[in-house]
């Protein structure tokens, strides 16, 4: 496992995509650097909220995205693109249901956030992440440990193909 | 219409349910004076996030649960029964499939905050709403009109089946 860990970040690193960031030494190890050296922000689970969205398939989650000040004005003021500055959150948790609502209900319709999956984080920094659209992307796993490179470098590909709204998927929720 | 309207409220303020906010004339327009007396606490949006839920059903909305500060510091705290001054809010979004993420992910997998349905909210005193537990119930349309008396008298009949967490149902997602 260590070692194929091993190969997908030689072979990432070697493809150059990530190379503005890529592992001096290549140990596995490395691959707990966030690629995009993004930490989690403090404070954020006191953030305003922007919306709410339930992901079906593998991920099969339940979210709430969040946005720092930055991004809470930007949102409420659709300006696209959104400044430096902004960060947004996406925290999620399984998407199970709740007996204890459809015992009151007296039908299972309640689905509530169950364990937390990860957290993820776009930051806006146009010079920084000039490389990704002006986006640095970040997820760490419930208890704080910052995904590998390997995943990581899946979010821009994906994000890119939002041009209309500064490559951000969520929108304001009144 | 409205002779059913009045003769409802004729009923409920007979039995004394409402007694204590009842409307002086029995007018039907007074149906949208707020049975607990609670108006749209200012600010509610900037709350923060207690939690999110899915409601299938005749509901069918995706929601997120905000608490003002007292709220917040309850739950964090796991303190039950909340102190007088809690106010919870629940915000609500039709639950749609999003057509762009599905471009993006090639597949129907998201969904995400559509229009607004309906704000609610739980307002905790003690003294003023004895009668119902500690606890004011109140909703408001997406144009902030509030609700008449007859779906605000289906709310503590069902929050009193909580007891274990003070007629509460949402849970903190850390």
């Amino acid at each position: 496992m260590k070692r194929i860990a091993f190969l997908l970040i030689s072979v990432t690193v070697i493809s150059g995509i990530v190379a503005f960031t890529a592992p001096a030494s290549g140990h596995a190890d490395e691959a707990a650097v966030p690629i995009f050296g993004i930490t989690i922000p403090p404070g954020y689970r006191d953030w305003r909220l922007v919306s709410v969205a339930h992901e079906e398939g593998t991920l099969h989650d339940i979210r709430a995205i969040l946005g720092n000040d930055v991004a809470i004005q930007a949102y409420r003021e659709n300006k696209v693109p959104f400044p430096d500055g902004t960060i947004i959150a996406r925290i999620a948790w399984t998407h199970v249901p709740s007996e204890e609502n459809s015992k009151v209900f007296g039908q299972a319709q309640s689905f509530v956030a169950g364990t937390p999956t990860n957290i993820q984080f776009m930051v806006k920094d146009s010079k920084k992440f000039a490389a990704t659209g002006g986006w640095g992307f970040a997820q760490f796993d419930k208890t704080g440990r910052p995904a590998a490179e390997a995943p990581l470098q899946t979010c821009f590909p994906c994000h890119r193909k939002l041009q209309g709204h500064d490559l951000v998927f969520t929108r304001y929720a009144p």
